[in-house]
């Protein structure tokens, strides 16, 4: 990090103050994790947020681990413009139904008031949608398979670091297709990433699935979702995969000349993940100490804090050097901590506030033992390794850490899933906060809407399951298996 | 790349008509060459481009290339808002004058009039310098080194892709400092990075210095540049790294205490590089068959064309395939042409105009023999090599067709630079389309009013070399070197 952390007078760094406490005061400890730990802190524009260096190097390695998975499917990079001609969002029905509230609008420019306001894209699917129909002309230009990282704009009056932000920086896939089922592979494909990198790099188990009609992407066919639970019991939509069929295609006239030599329209995906994820992240791993971060993820993975007492500082600090340099040779991201102006004890709640997922300490006995001492931000066994075999045991110890995050975050989302098989079932549990409820569903918006009225939850997703037995709400055979919750 | 390159009819990819000629219509040239090889397209709104997914691996490859150095320079990258209010812009003199007439304006959002526009970013030093104000307390704090890659919008009415644009792409780093001293080497150390980068991984040779006074950043101190010098005589400020003393500092209240207990304002820097250097790229290397890329940042490094003739068409083809295995093997990027539908000398032409820095070729009879033809981009030889000692001789061949870039580009320069002694030997070498102008100058503004007035030239940078003799214009005794050129 460009400011060497801890560098403020102690009084006015906040985790010297007590943090409030996770389970008591959800909403708050959010708040005072983001701006303690330095991820984010709020700016003079309603709406937006700084992202801090450390908060940002996570939002960096984030992007990595979605990049490489992008590339490995076949995708590339590009970028279109942050404007959008006013008519273009028209031309979808539903697309600026769903948007057109949420726009921000340039009307003036050099001066000059503008024939056409341009609106800030809140997403990009028009514009792109125009580009294609220029550059595809035969079914050899497809598929197309394009993503781009940018920042969109969307009127918020609230601020939420992460969660709620009126700009925000995401990636946005958008590919063109053939036929219909290759949109649709692709769209489940981008959702399986999405899922492989939430749960891999992230450590948040999710649920995968189908938006219900009410809950879809505007314009789109069909919405793939992942839905991650938060510790108050609420959902976080965490990543998105639309099949959008060929509504986009026929607004904006993309058009292929197909092998039998008939024009047809193509069919298009889009996809998009955001740094809400980064905020998810947060909510889940985090504990009354502060940040805990996923190994994947962390802008250190490990800190090196030498105990330097006495006559053997000098020997001490030689040998945290020593092994901070074996971790980084190991590939590790790894720093240490030389301070000479605060305690290690000082350091240690740094640390922890900041979620570095381990420590290694090294102090005048442990010199003598040629010893290191492993502690896991999770907590449970210190415990002492030869000094030689240090990057294999710190690297087990952030395998071990992940998993235990991952499963911790896993015990959570069962334990606060349950099955209502009555629409008053549905209303108490989440009216106890019980997280996600389960409940079969004949598939009638009558049905979906008395259930949102009365519980005050939505339908986050349906799963791939095959559903038995009657509709919760009607009676009627059940079509569908969908999970309600309370969402973000 | 997402899209097989060559896909479309043959008859309306650009390559197979003639692109006119670098030497004879320059600047046609140019925009052929951009759109013909896909790295860029106009979009629907004017001023902005879309960037492809070919022009954009180029940009990713210059981000990381630029990323790379910063972070070994010890900055670290972080995020601020695109909106900008509108009080902020005015508060520092200069900054407003010289920016306020080239902002865009957002005056409504979510659907209402806002009380106070907000600009898009036209660059960042206001709000960065309120947040570096909330930030920054003690000499412990400092110094704070943030980079920030983003988009940034300056009101713009013409369109030259890359080279002008109303939005762009660019990287802006912000940083403060407890010295003067510590600001200014800064300021230098940064354009010693620019000056590496555009050197060692464009192949672009740069003159590096001071900008005059009537040149500098709105709000600096002190401006430095790097000047590249394209091929049609005219320069392209390449990368700006400013001083800008503790101008924003009082502007927007940074302070800190320093160690002696007396509370000062801090010194803060800024510099940035923009996608404009991708089109400088293009200018400088390009010939008539299209683009040519410094392997640093090619997409491609090596691309490998089986010649796939008669009865041996598998073997040539599984000798293809290893061939661009090991080229992968050894941390090239390599692509294998394998398509049947064109022809080789087809899809020569076509990686030709792509700029691929290198073509490795196979057929029955290099098979036979067991070698490959390499044939770089830059012509001179085609030579065979063994197939096993392939990557090494592609890694000889990619360095040596770097330096040969380079080795051209500079000899242009040095060939373009000429002295002038009087005024009129200046305004002569300009009307000429000579290049740069080495002239001695007393530091006057009204003799270098006069020499831009009679020239059509600016003054482009200053350089750090002892000046004798006499002012061109005036005769006073010489306090400066300048060159001036016509400029992008």
């Amino acid at each position: 990090m460009s400011r060497p952390a801890g560098s403020q007078p102690l009084e006015e760094r906040g985790f010297v103050r007590e943090i409030p406490s996770k389970a008591g005061q959800f909403s708050e400890w959010y708040t005072a994790v983001v701006l303690r730990a330095e991820l984010a802190d709020y700016s003079p524009v309603r709406g937006c947020i700084v992202v801090r260096p450390y908060g940002y190097t996570i939002w960096e390695l984030m992007q990595q681990g979605l990049d490489r998975r992008f590339k490995a499917t076949g995708h590339t990079n590009a970028y279109f413009p942050l404007f959008i001609p006013q008519g273009f969002l028209a031309r979808e029905a539903e697309h600026v139904e769903g948007f057109a509230p949420e726009v921000a609008w340039v009307t003036r420019g050099g001066g000059e008031e503008l024939a056409e306001p341009l609106a800030v894209r809140p997403t990009s699917e028009t514009i792109i949608g125009h580009m294609y129909a220029r550059w595809i002309r035969s079914y050899r230009d497809l598929p197309v398979l394009i993503n781009q990282w940018c920042n969109v704009v969307r009127w918020e009056k609230a601020t939420r670091p992460f969660l709620r932000t009126m700009e925000f920086l995401w990636q946005e896939g958008h590919t063109a297709h053939r036929t219909a089922e290759e949109a649709e592979a692709e769209a489940r494909q981008m959702l399986e990433v999405y899922r492989d990198f939430v749960e891999r790099d992230l450590a948040i188990p999710v649920l995968a699935g189908r938006k219900p009609e009410s809950e879809k992407f505007p314009g789109a066919e069909r919405s793939y979702t992942i839905e991650a639970l938060m510790p108050d019991g609420q959902a976080l939509q965490s990543g998105t995969s639309h099949n959008l069929g060929q509504n986009f295609a026929r607004a904006f006239g993309i058009k292929f000349l197909d092998s039998d030599n008939v024009e047809k329209h193509a069919w298009t995906t889009s996809w998009g993940i955001s740094w809400r994820v980064l905020g998810g992240m947060i909510m889940v791993h985090g504990d009354d100490r502060g940040l805990v971060l996923p190994p994947a993820v962390a802008p250190f993975q490990a800190v090196v804090v030498p105990i330097l007492t006495g006559s053997a500082r000098e020997s001490v600090l030689a040998a945290a050097r020593e092994l901070a340099a074996q971790l980084a040779e190991a590939g590790l991201r790894v720093r240490l901590d030389d301070r000479t102006e605060v305690t290690p004890g000082w350091k240690f709640n740094d640390w922890e506030m900041r979620g570095v997922p381990l420590r290694v300490e090294v102090g005048p006995r442990d010199l003598a033992q040629r010893q290191a001492v492993l502690a896991p931000r999770t907590g449970g066994g210190r415990r002492a390794v030869p000094m030689d075999g240090l990057a294999a045991a710190a690297a087990g110890e952030l395998a071990a850490l992940h998993r235990e995050l991952f499963r911790q975050a896993r015990a959570y989302l069962e334990s606060h899933t349950v099955s209502a098989s009555t629409a008053g079932e549905l209303v108490d549990a989440i009216a106890a906060r019980r997280g996600f409820v389960r409940a079969t569903w004949c598939g009638a918006d009558a049905c979906e809407q008395a259930l949102r009225r009365d519980s005050g939850a939505s339908p986050r997703v349906i799963v791939e399951e095959p559903a038995e037995g009657a509709c919760i709400a009607c009676g009627a055979p059940a079509r569908d298996i969908v999970y309600y919750a309370r969402a973000y």
